[in-house]
């Protein structure tokens, strides 16, 4: 079975979608165990499970990425639309575009600190698609 | 059901297999909607889901890449097989092995710009093998 | 079927699970061919397809990794649980939470050189679950 989860952010960060998922699953009756797999169908932000506990450590995230892959124009070829676009693409590509993640009587098997992320690498970006798989 | 997909590629670099892989499910039978998950048998290519319309794009990820991850032998202790040898594996380690794509109506359910790569690391590779599970 | 494989790790480094796992599958009497989903629990761990010939590329990829996600305590604000809380984050969001194996005859269908492997960013873990959804 497969259904879909739209979010829009208000920009680059890590954004909490594991209510989103879990209702998506609901609103599909998804009952017992299994596997859902997400997949996002987007090119410049990314999936992410991470801990859901202090808000400190989504922002030494987005520090680390920053530096990692500088929104610098000199750095790339790429800059159809903007400073945030290549760096946006790299940042995807050395993160998740599919995640799965196994449910046990309907809920996500998610450890006690763990949630599920979308991680958006552009500053002013559309609403994002995940598509889940359900088996 | 598991099948397999080869591709003998020049040298490192990003390389679109969404046509060999739709072909290689086509060939399958494949209808209807599931999942496609799609592994890759080595430690020194990886599969990306990056995207489709400018190739600056790809031109622009080797190079971020190359920087992170320096073929400079002085670097590393294993150089049994040259020094594009443990930058490969140090890449592959950075993105992934295994993705899985859900199709609706026997095709991707790829985003409009989306495409699938091989991302080859080495500068004189062997074919590459990818396993193909479709539920 | 969902089952779960718990592994103790003495510190930071690259675990071979392989065996482990394979024995997971055995113990719920998996033979045919399918798909092997693992799932870590945990946010400061993380999942690897690896070589598993020469452990100078497990040494290597820990060196690369301690330099690109350094445990610099001025670098980050999270610190609760001390100057590896924050580094082992940033290295389990580059590294994979998921992988999706397919099996062959009851068999990972690993390639020849390839092992799975635990990597564990923490220097005091405590004991890390992995779950396994087959299907």
């Amino acid at each position: 079975m497969i259904t879909r989860f739209e979010r829009q952010v208000s920009g680059q960060g890590l954004f909490d979608i594991t209510r989103g998922v879990a209702e998506a699953m609901s609103q599909q009756g998804v009952t017992g165990d299994g596997l859902c797999t997400l997949f996002i169908r987007h090119t410049s932000a990314s999936l992410l499970i991470q801990e859901n506990y202090d808000p400190r450590v989504l922002d030494d995230l987005q520090t680390w990425m920053n530096k990692a892959v500088p929104q610098d124009p000199t750095l790339y070829t790429h800059d159809d639309e903007g400073p945030d676009d290549m760096p946006a693409h790299i940042r995807s590509a050395l993160t998740a575009s599919s995640l799965g993640i196994p449910f046990i009587d309907g809920d996500l098997a998610l450890g006690t600190w763990q949630a599920v992320y979308l991680w958006e690498h552009r500053e002013n970006p559309g609403p994002r698609t995940i598509l889940l798989h359900i088996t």
